[in-house]
């Protein structure tokens, strides 16, 4: 039997309109003190009235201070749990891609708070954010072994995240990874650097805009700026584009980038520039260097609310650089992975940068984080992808 | 040499920021009055410093009481003028579409306010909203004659805006209007009612988002409620879907139903019923019946801001009875046309729908007005197309 979490009055409403979290200000710590509770045990979460709102985990040290996870009280966080969620999971995976290569679980949004796993074929990348899934860890690798074999498990237990709910940070490699990794996104192949790469090592999130941009590309000249491994670059170059240039600060985003664009045989098109995009970007303007389609897929200029103004701006700055680049009717593909950029704040600062250098934007099309990273609908966190296609004209 | 329409001090912000409308209060009525003008004519907007923001025309009589053309003030809306316009919309289409089927200009976003242009392939059905465009009738019947040629042009001036505009409500045909006029969508042949169908006879921005339903049908049973002519239903059977029920009130709508099914061969797959959606639904769950697919693509049932209450409780109403008709782990299809419910409202009423019938919904696409029907970044108006694609299971 599970201990009890008993909540404030009235502080029951948003968890029953569907949200998952528990803030540690909304728990009658008179009745169940926080600091009665380890880090990560399960418990049942209680209305003020002693009603069961369902079962979930608790870190008495942190602002989200439980997390729910389904809401019957009945139910405990073990393999059997896991393993139906993560099947689940997969189904929903399985409406839209036909090979295996995708977020497998998306935390909140899967059900399985504080638990990430990207699938690349028989290799899986696991992110464990929270003390409650890290008390299951081995109950997940055997759910994983179970169902998958993998030849592989990463553990990237290195987000800073942990650190608040007490955990170490640490990689670990289960299993036998092999030296070169490749996905397939978009008819195009990807070797995945899953140990030195960024976050899971690739994001699927872009897949479908990329696809877009597939579609817009037949003899263009094309400019990915922040390009990563060159999930836009190559998938252009791939898609029919005459050249591609891609711009990273990354050595290691640039090689493979090189490498990609071989496994796919369009390494003849692929132009790779490493510097800051704000930099390369002036230095190609200042050399009148022109392409008909741009991509802007910059990391999170805001990654905390009280930074809005500043990568407000930065959003503004980088875009308007983007269509100084651009050919009279080109392509602006602009992307944000801010969650506290809304869309329509990424469209209002589109058009104030075009507005500042006399341009008519058009928004044609648009974008959205892929469907192995379904959104939670009463977990606004849990979106966070836009993607903005603007066709860019001279003023009317 | 055009008049003057000089605005208020401070009004020129909005028009710099690149929006098209001036409103009546705006204008600085001692300088230039606004009964001076004639419905339609053609004005140079100045700031009330005088200096030119850009040439429109006016209607005195009407809330909005100019639209800006061009920030250009030597321009007139003429001809030429039309003819740039209309091929640079051409080309923007021509970036999504390789075949003739598509919305060729969409007012504002397309830089040609109160002109709406349908093209089905040789014939154009085009919807004139203002005294402005009505001025220059004949020059964009010609420019239309001169570009293509059409077969038969319709106007469809029956919109009830043209009355407050003081323009006639009529229809007229011009040329030789074939008896039947199909139309091809998503590898779709659908014929279409220029003259006795709904608005200009076919709704093309839902494009998109039905070709993503067409990926998800195969072997499915699927219900489109609200279903017009099929643009949904037919589509769905033409991409394996086991069966279709199409659910419109109007009989028109579904006889077109039926005559689009034999046009793809896939008369064998569609069931119609004639009802009111709420009602057909009620029954449908009555009787037990449960569907794969169930797509909810309803009128604005917000068509004023002051009906949002009341309509926000019908889009929650649908999308619940759509669930309870709906097999456990289904794919609900919810759209939304009313620009004054935004997607994340939307979101939200089929949230609170699931929360209230217990079910979990996971938000795993979204879709948008297609790319021919632009969005101006500065005229939120002209965004109202939203669709959200999840998948309903049991509650967690």
């Amino acid at each position: 039997m599970l201990a009890s979490l008993r909540l404030k009055k009235n502080e029951e409403r948003r968890i029953k309109q569907g949200h998952l979290w528990v803030f540690s200000n909304e728990v009658d710590t008179k009745e169940t003190p926080l600091k009665e509770f380890a880090p990560g045990q399960q418990v049942i979460i209680e209305a003020s009235n002693g009603k069961p709102l369902g079962m979930g985990y608790v870190n008495p040290n942190t602002l989200i201070c439980a997390r729910i996870l389904s809401r019957s009280a009945k139910l405990e966080l073990n393999m059997k749990f896991l393993k139906k969620r993560i099947q689940a999971a997969q189904a929903l995976r399985e409406l839209s891609f036909d090979k295996p290569y995708y977020r497998l679980v998306f935390a909140e949004a899967d059900g399985l708070p504080g638990l990430v796993i990207d699938r690349f074929g028989d290799v899986f990348s696991v992110q464990i954010s929270t003390a409650g899934m890290e008390a299951v860890k081995a109950d997940i690798l055997q759910v994983l072994e179970n169902l998958y074999h993998p030849q592989a498990i990463v553990l990237k237990n290195n987000i800073g995240s942990r650190e608040l709910e007490g955990l170490s940070l640490d990689e670990e490699v289960i299993g036998d990874l092999p030296q070169e990794l490749v996905i397939e996104e978009n008819n195009t192949k990807f070797a995945v650097p899953v140990q030195e790469g960024q976050k899971t090592g690739w994001f699927y999130d872009h897949r479908q805009s990329r696809a877009r941009l597939q579609q817009l590309v037949q003899g263009k000249r094309v400019l990915d700026v922040f390009s990563y491994l060159g999930g836009w670059g190559v998938a252009a170059a791939n898609a029919g584009a005459e050249e591609v240039t891609c711009v990273d600060a990354s050595e290691l985003a640039l090689d493979g980038v090189d490498a990609n664009a071989a496994l796919n045989g369009v390494a003849d098109k692929l132009i790779t520039i490493q510097g800051n995009a704000f930099d390369v970007l002036n230095a190609l303007k200042a050399e009148a260097h022109k392409y008909d389609v741009v991509i802007v897929d910059p990391p999170a200029f805001i990654k905390r609310k009280k930074d809005f103004k500043q990568g407000f701006e930065a959003y503004k700055r980088i875009n308007e650089l983007a269509m100084r680049v651009l050919e009279k009717d080109g392509i602006l593909v602009s992307a944000s992975c801010s969650h506290h950029l809304t869309r329509d704040q990424l469209l209002q600062a589109v058009q104030m940068a075009g507005r500042h250098i006399d341009r008519q934007v058009q928004l044609f099309d648009q974008g959205h984080q892929g469907p192995d990273h379904p959104v939670h609908p009463a977990i606004g966190e849990t979106e966070y992808i836009k993607t903005l296609f603007f066709k860019v004209g001279a003023s009317w």
